[in-house]
C-alpha cells in the first residue's frame, strides 16, 4: 500500500553543490544549492536551479560562468552556511575562513578546500517557475591529489554530502551495493 | 594540490532514477537514469536526460508523462538491468517480474514494488547535446506506507541508491552528517 505525500521536491539523494562565482565587483561568492544534476554527457553538462532573489542569481546572468565545489563530511558546516548566508549582505569565504581560488579555465572561483570541483560555462539558462535553471558546460574537473589511490573509489575518499529534502538533513555516502551495467545481467 | 581530471560527466551523488512510461500502444517500459534532479520548487519540479537514441525518449514526446520510481538498495539488481535492456526490445517489466501500476495522476506506469515514487507531467523539454532534458512537473508523490515511521528518517527507511559515475558503481546511504540550515551558524 502506497501513500500520498502530495505536490511536493522529495527525492533521493539529491546533491549538496557549492556554487562559485564572482559578483559584478569582482568579489568572490559561494552558494549551496541542493536542486541540480548532470544533465548531458556531449558536452558534458551540469545543471543547478536558483531562484532569481538569490544573489548568485545575478552573478552567473552577469558572468556566465560557475563552479561547483563539492564539499566532504567534515566540512558540512561550511556548506551548511554557505547556504544560510547572503553574498549581498557578508563575504561568506571571509566569515569561514575558506580560500578563494580563481579558477584558470572559466571566470569563477572555487573553494580551495573543497576536495572536488567542476568548472562550468553558461551553455543556456531555462525560465521554470520560481527557480530558473543554469545549464553549464562543465569545462574541466579538479580533485584533490592525494586522494585518488588504486585501492579505494574516490567516491569514499572525497566522502560528499547527501541531502535529504523532507527532514532537512545531510548523509554520508554507504557502503557498496553493487556494480552497474553489470548487478542486472541475470535479468537479459 | 588538485589534478585535473579532463572536463568529464562526474559529480556526487547522482541519482538512480527509475524512469516510467506507456509506448505508443500503451506498452508499459522503465528506463534508468543517473542524469537529472529537482529543478524547481514552485511548482515542484524534476529533470530527466534522455538521449533521443533510448526508447523511453520518444514515449515522453508522445505521451508527455513519466514516473520516476526510486529503487531500495535491495532492488539494485532490477534497476541495474532496466537500465542495461531496451523497450524496443524486450517487456523489461516481464523479465523481471516487476508490477507495472498505472499512476491514477498522470498517463504513465511506476514500478509497483519500489519505495518511493514521483508522477509527473511533462512541462517542457530542453535540447542540450547528446541528452535532451525532459522537466516535469511533480503532481503527487507516492511512497509505501510501512516505511513511514516516527522514530526514523524516510531516506533511512527507503534505502535510495547512490550512483558514482567515475567507478560506475552503487552504494547506499550513510550515517547522519547534520541537519541543513543549523550546522553552518555558527558562522553567522
Amino acid at each position: 500500500m502506497k501513500k500520498s505525500l502530495g505536490a511536493k521536491t522529495i527525492t533521493y539523494p539529491t546533491p549538496v553543490f557549492v556554487v562559485g562565482t564572482y559578483d559584478s565587483k569582482g568579489k568572490p561568492n559561494a552558494m549551496t544549492a541542493a536542486w541540480g544534476g548532470i544533465c548531458c554527457s556531449v558536452p558534458p553538462c551540469i545543471a543547478i536551479s536558483l531562484r532569481e532573489a538569490t544573489y548568485t542569481y545575478h552573478s552567473i546572468m552577469d558572468s556566465k560562468a560557475f563552479t561547483i565545489s563539492i564539499p566532504s563530511e567534515d566540512q558540512v558546516k561550511e556548506a551548511d552556511y554557505f547556504g544560510i548566508a547572503s553574498g549581498k549582505d557578508v563575504d561568506k569565504f571571509q566569515a569561514t575562513g575558506l580560500t578563494p581560488v580563481k579558477s584558470k579555465v572559466v571566470n569563477a572561483p572555487y573553494v580551495g578546500e573543497f576536495p572536488f570541483i567542476l568548472e562550468c560555462e553558461l551553455q543556456q539558462s531555462v525560465k521554470i517557475g520560481l527557480h530558473t535553471q543554469f545549464i553549464g558546460e562543465i569545462k574541466d574537473i579538479k580533485v584533490d591529489e592525494s586522494l585518488i589511490s588504486d585501492d579505494e573509489s574516490l567516491i569514499k575518499k572525497i566522502k560528499p554530502l547527501i541531502y535529504s529534502p523532507d527532514n532537512q538533513s545531510y548523509y554520508g555516502v554507504g557502503e557498496l551495493v553493487g556494480k552497474a551495467f553489470s548487478a542486472g545481467r541475470q535479468f537479459k
